[in-house]
């Protein structure tokens, strides 16, 4: 498989990934639908008129939108279909674009030229909390070895609603929250900036399809047909806010500060070549939550720290998306098991992705230990997020010579606001 | 303040009212904007051009879009123009819709001709805990009275996400969730109906104003700029699931299965009249949470359930607003004391509002003590929400003659669906 456009060695976007994603650019300020290839994006809003298959041809409109939204709505034929024409339209053997200069100099933007926007208009945001290992890594620090994964947490894939309209896509920085602590040993809580700033390492899934309405639940075996691609996900988190304020009702100003996501979605398609095993479920979950294909993926997953003035990136984390316990497919089942509508744009977070061993923790919660630790940062030392640091996240597959990435999933600490 | 339009003693919309929905008729299936007065809704897009005053007279399109978001995103000065305006095209005085047949007959519309719709798309929907009678009975219940409020929860209003697309107007049928369950005495959860469906008796406020950037609070001096009116709401619960699931991370399925709100906005300029101090706040909240003018409201509250096959709501309920120990002011002030950008739109509930005596308590929970006792309903008992059971609530301030009301908050609820 190999497209006209140029794809340089480690490229995230090869012609088997086209992930979609929203840009504009200084020319045209119009936010519109594109396709990564290589360091170029194809622009669907120049192409629309090209998507002629049996599902897209009364729908080209869905390219003329300023989010994927629309697209996404449709059912997952047309995504398949959509991919296969893409795929087909870069392809070096077809000349449909390739041979048309005008066409190709529309269609073709670089992607140094592009700014990126939030891929979808984000109805509701759920995190889940999926990661045995991170769960098992808080639940000690909190409660100690004996009661460390609460008793819940086996049965059902635990998650929460987080908040819609602070999820920001790649690039954008994020500001230090102020908000109310509770050190230890002190008698009244304190208002001021936080003092633990924390990223969590995740990924997250946009649903797609057609709604299912309020009461009416998708069965497992029909949930794929609703999954329609992945991002990067940082869940920017104040560990010092959340503990005060969490109990009974879950976290809140902590995590609402700011959500910072890859801005390309990576279809399931390019993934499926990564599937891997499903962790082993001991309990067996109940009925809705069974379903006996493997539907985890074997995605590499990193954390790097850039200290502000410096140059480069510095490794932190180095860990794996396969490591969750609970599979995307049962994250979605159990969501809407209860008859809770689920509607095409809706991002669900995995939770932070830990592994077994120290250096693959997804939170500086868990690699600094709750601070008992410093993490070595370049030359630095952090035991959490300091003001200017400039954090990214990276996730690619890799088999056989072929690579799925993720591009980046980066933001930007700023000191928080005067009180 | 004599309206043209008949308004029947005893009706919730007096020309003080004048609260904002979305309907449309049978004639008309377009959505559009309108204001109750009496039992006729006065059409905004049929009378758009009207409104002419420095605010307004290059904003009248918000008057043409199928939601009230555009209009709330206007400044409060418009809010104000707008509702000025409308008082006087409604009262008896004025000849421009009154002395003009085809106008009138164009902008006046029965309510029993309209369906309501929600009033805004919710961009994100939060819940607070701010009744201090509630959630002492509440902790009573499950912690024992040494440790009923949380220590938090006098510094802070408690509050946490929930889900916007499940969120539904009046009228609308919530279907019995499934889910897993973990009765006492059993060693593993079990998948099924809910048993333990309940109402909660809330008041929510739509956020409206120029939005906040991501990392810019809005000062509690402010914020009222950005309170755009007030509805009932009905955040349907299910004690059984939400007992299994909400460690650590806060109520999920338990609650994201229906929330019913009233379709008719009334705004915070028709409840000025009914201004009362605040409660007491013992300690003094950080400064950020201070506010020295009185922002709490008396609205008699009342909840009513009517079984299947009968004709007659009875009373269940009744209890006033003015029980909220945090002021809607604290609650935007500390929802966005971190930086978080709250969006005109945004649908903030009170949480269950519960008063001092037993049958002032908001909830099935609190006055069933958790299934300890039954509640009469007409012949029939309850301790929680039964199959066909048809819930509403009912709001209203009544002072000197005048009274404001926010009309019906009703749904039935149906039987689960079948696993």
């Amino acid at each position: 498989m190999k497209s006209f456009v140029n794809v340089a060695a480690g490229s995230d976007f090869p012609l088997e990934n086209c992930p979609y994603g929203v840009f504009s650019t200084k020319a045209n300020e119009h936010r519109r639908i594109g396709v990564a290839i290589g360091d170029q994006i194809l622009d669907l809003s120049a192409v629309a008129h090209l998507f002629d298959g049996p599902n897209l041809k009364a729908h080209q409109n869905v390219f003329k939108e300023e989010t994927l939204n629309a697209f996404m709505a449709l059912p997952r034929a047309a995504w398949l279909e959509v991919r296969a024409r893409i795929q087909q339209l870069l392809s070096d053997d077809c000349d449909v674009i390739k041979g048309n200069n005008d066409l190709r100099s529309k269609a073709l933007v670089s992607q140094n030229e592009a700014t990126m926007h939030l891929p979808a208009s984000i109805g509701d945001y759920t995190d889940f909390y999926s990661s045995i290992y991170h769960a098992t890594n808080v639940g000690i620090m909190f409660r100690g070895k004996e009661n460390a994964l609460m008793p819940n947490w086996k049965w059902l894939p635990v998650g929460y609603h987080g908040r819609a309209s602070s999820v920001i896509p790649s690039g954008h920085s994020v500001r230090r929250p102020c908000g109310q602590t509770k050190p230890e040993g002190v008698d009244q809580p304190i208002y001021g900036p936080s003092k633990l700033v924390d990223f969590e390492l995740e990924m997250a899934f946009f649903v797609g399809g057609t709604e299912n309405k309020l009461g009416e639940r998708i069965p497992i075996e029909k949930v794929e047909d609703h999954i329609f691609g992945m991002v990067l996900m940082n869940d920017w988190s104040a560990r010092d806010i959340q503990a005060w304020e969490y109990v009974p009702l879950g976290p809140f100003l902590a995590k609402n500060f700011g959500t910072t996501i890859s801005p390309w979605i990576v279809s399931m398609e390019a993934l499926k070549p990564f599937i891997v095993d499903n962790m082993n479920q001991d309990p067996v979950p109940p009925s809705y939550l069974r379903h006996p294909d493997p539907y985890t993926f074997d995605i590499n997953l990193g954390v790097t720290i850039k200290p502000e003035g410096e140059s480069k990136d510095h490794e932190v984390c180095k860990t794996n998306f396969k490591y969750l316990y609970w599979t995307l497919k049962q994250q979605l089942a159990h969501h809407c098991v209860n008859g809770c509508n689920m509607r095409a744009g809706d991002l669900l977070g995995s939770g932070t992705v830990s592994g077994p061993d120290e250096g693959s923790y997804g939170s500086m919660l868990e690699l600094s230990w709750r601070g008992a630790k410093t993490v070595q940062v370049g030359e630095a030392t952090r035991k959490f997020i300091a003001d200017g640091d400039e954090v990214n996240l990276t996730g690619y597959c890799e088999k056989n010579g072929l690579r799925i990435g993720f591009g980046e999933c980066r933001a930007k600490l700023l000191p928080a606001e005067p009180i």
